[in-house]
């Protein structure tokens, strides 16, 4: 199968890394594409980075389409653009905090997120409510890292993360970490026996569960909402977003 | 004051209609600036249509913030884009299902919401849930008009709606109506006379609490996730997007 | 149009205090009413002060309606009354705790709620559940100040209620305040200046509610649970309750 | 041990019934005293209605206390003014509904209560959700018939709640049936009977959870909100209501 | 009445320290028999010892029914079984945790559980949620005791508890102290007098809520889930719950 | 990996058939291992059933570990002991309904649960709500087919199940079936096929979800609740179940 892998920003180092933790998961017969849009933010740190990725997300998802593309990860723990995604692609399109968050609830009784920005913690306390995760978030919390920290060879990102996933063990009553970043997918492993308990990575989990959904011959509902939307005009910049 | 009321589609007999409404209930000493972006979708009508419209509003959003505008409106009934907005401006700025929706729960005891398209109710139930107006909201209902159908002069829209409000006072044990979409905002007050219950149009609500809160001098909160969004570098079509 | 207030204590200073703020956020074309019961007690700080102010508010709302009140305000954070009150009246008729979460919940994504006696906190609580702003209230802070402080000249209640909104900020997560007495209507502004957020009075949030539905003319609906009471026989102090 | 029923309204024939089925129920060492208030409304159809009961309600309770009564019955299916007694009595204080549908959610997985007036369903959910049983609540059911009717001899009022009954049977998924109204408290046993599940009279419950609660020497929690209200002045016709 | 109090796990000195509370509280015209299961675990302290308390705990309820009980209490405040066992029974039948939590939610605003392991206290917390006492419940405290050092004379369990609910009134803005397991019924009065408010031990509590609603003849409802099993086949260790 | 899928009921050709349907789906490199428990129900139908189910189910999870299990499937759609048995096991542990609700919440707006008997519709919903899934669940449904009738060759079942299903999508609103029992793990494609939706067996979207763990690394948190039980003396039929 060919799963898209789309990293809603336009860094290529976090693509590329992106694309290896993806691969190093990935079945023996799943062909990964990682991909940053044409357009759109260099990183997702507020609603606004966010709602101005969707448009690059919602072309790749688009030109997957048309390379018979058999599921799709979206890799940015806000999960931007998820439902209108969902409108335009025939097989399963995941969210990287919809699956670790789904993980965590099946391997414990309440995770801790371990994000970047503060100004990034509601976004992600509303994801948990959309998916029905609230009951299982015990705490989101803020490393006060940008997300590009993530990419800079050398830097402190690491130990910081680590030191936050230790604090929210010890303060918020918790037995699995989600990692709330799509740029912390190499870090998993390492703070994972670190720490001795579950610690989830999206990009990981992602991939997983579009494997498994694809290989069930599971697709997403065309029957209400995520049915194709209707054809009509578009204008201006985005006038090439006109379905037929 | 100077508000701004967004249209969020490109179709420029709406924005004038819903123009001509802001203009009727505003206060004496406020300007209506009705606007449709310059790019997007004709009409909005999924997920899709609504995510593509974001990026109109928000360039509508920063000429706004050039212009001094102190309030604005999103007149769209799915709020698109409303919390990036809400990042761009200083002053309050008001989605029209939110306004409605936190009217009618001060009015009455239950509202049903009369909507368009069938695929747009669950974005309804999407915002009760968001502004905490589930417990009010007793059902979305959808009238199955294409939104453009309120634009053609001489269809049935206007029968076509009133009847789904009369099932919905029958059937829902709700004693408010909310018109469940911008281009009904010249149908509230016919069909709140002939029903004799509040009808309530978002956009009208909307100009009114905006208004309200300019003039109480309240503004969008700058301290915590509404604070303008970081600079950065955006790419492609959206470079003119990077704040500085 | 013509706008009630009604503090439901009978501490007359306290009402020349909400009647001024009132007018000063009122429309020019608003005429403000500010009155206190003819019984009841003097402050508000238990679900018994509660209680017995209901019948003197009541007893105001039949007054209104026989001089052609628009809207009303009532004017004390437990909103007492509210629900019989809109049985009474034909328009709009909005508490002042009412009015102000809801203001926060446009203006930011969580506020503080700072109050008098740390025993009125559940209250709160029950009013912000009840109008659905639960979901934004990310606490309810009592400052330990009997209510008739706030009307001492010369008092500390300025100081420590601004001290207490900025441990809000420090450690509730919150981006807004919402005071929660009227008696500290004349403190918004100094606090707001001075913390750089949103500071919410209730008195003058609930004003401009009010004359926003008014001016949309949007009523109490009569449809359900708020039509005018049956006529029945009421006996003994309250023998004059009766309606007709 | 001494029990207080109280009938907040001022229908003796409905307070005497309401007694002999409290008295029936009662253990061999309680002491039923069955009051009604000495002012109030008739009968309690309506928000304003409850609200105006209160004031006797708290009148008798006060009188309660000086009569040493162990626990305290408040016998109206809206329980109104039941925090406000609290505050007064030292022992416990049950409303009816509180009891009936507690007593319901050990019996079944989901109970309809069936009441008077349509106009009060929501009073009934209000206190549903109040006590943490919407979750066993399936329906609240008027039987449009008013409070008084149920006084009538000969009226046609057995038949009809009967039959609504039957219709919450079969159509509410629920296995329980709370009698909606104090003045029903002598159908109970007939309609359990015929209907082969537990049909549940809040004032039987009410007086067996007083009896356990005393004879436990439970009390009223004075800790936190329930705690005596301060002293303060009190004017008007409400002047004696002021506490020391 | 015959009332039998079973205590899940098959330590007999607890069992006899629970009917003799039982006893103590219980009506002069109720019969008490209190017994162990005659297999399953020492203790309870995890999902897997409360799982197979159940099967002892059902013999006991076949038992129960052939020997006319009355009416049930599980005496374990994990509730173990309690749907299972209602399912048997045609009696009431009530969990520990169910009483002590409904009747905290009649005495205050808010009450904290203190129990033994902390690896119990998600249990509880599942159990408030399932009472619909979740709103009630303000915290699930451990005191890190095991189960059985509450049954060795001269332990300090008595004053680590005493301590924890201090701690509870301190810090968790409850009124009201629930005590976590059926080892504690004997500390109940106790604690109570040293801290002056409600301490509610769960099985004097489901003692006279078992009393109260089988003198009110009201019985598990038999229409929906709790209807009788349907005979079928069992086999191997557990044949002998082949019901007919 | 090797994957131990445990039918809890003792009936042979279910297990049988349910482990046809896990090898069907299984990637090349997992051995499917598929049980019934040596003890207890031929089907499971009640809560008494369930209870009954689940020593069986442990002793199969204690045989795992030694036998060097990756990862379990409980196959029954109650979900029975799923806790206790995490207790027990190191790999991840997943329930029937518990993946093929999280499945349907990441491919559709909401999902309909076609089930066998009325008196099991309860045990969904609580399963619903422990998942978080409960707002995706628009519906649970009974098709009045008891389990074994499932097994018998040449019954209606087929046809009333998907009867069943067309009335779901017609009348529920919703865009996805999640077949309610793990006796009808076969019937999944072909009712697909004919629906057009999304219709999931939870048989094998648990088996595609512990792959998807198990591949991940990720293990059930040894941290918290899930940490094996404490060795204590267990007596009795259960004397075997003492851990040391």
């Amino acid at each position: 199968m060919k799963l898209k892998i789309i990293n809603p920003n336009t860094t290529q180092s976090m693509t590329d890394k992106i694309g290896a933790c993806a691969r190093a998961v990935a079945g023996s017969d799943t062909r990964i594409v990682a991909v940053s849009p044409r357009m759109g933010p260099a990183s997702i740190e507020s609603h606004y980075d966010e709602a101005l990725s969707v448009p690059g997300i919602l072309e790749e998802v688009s030109l997957g389409e048309q390379d018979h593309v058999d599921g799709y990860v979206i890799a940015c723990f806000g999960d931007p653009g998820l439902y209108a995604a969902r409108e335009l692609a025939r097989g399963p399109i995941i969210g990287i905090a919809e699956a670790a968050m789904h993980a965590a609830s099946m391997l414990g009784t309440g995770f801790s997120v371990v994000t970047t920005l503060a100004r990034t913690c509601n976004i992600a306390w509303h994801l948990a409510e959309r998916y029905g995760m609230e009951r299982f978030c015990r705490n989101v919390r803020a490393s006060d890292l940008p997300v590009l920290d993530l990419e800079k060879p050398g830097s402190d990102a690491r130990r910081i993360i680590a030191d936050e996933c230790r604090r929210a063990l010890a303060e918020d009553r918790s037995d699995c970490i989600v990692l709330g970043c799509a740029g912390m997918t190499d870090l998993c492993e390492e703070i994972g026996d670190a720490l001795d308990v579950p610690v989830i990575d999206g990009v990981a989990s992602a991939v997983k569960m579009a494997e498994a959904l694809v290989s069930l011959r599971l697709a997403t509902s065309k029957r209400g909402d995520f049915a194709r939307p209707l054809p009509k005009a578009y204008s201006g910049l985005l006038a090439d977003y006109a379905l037929k």
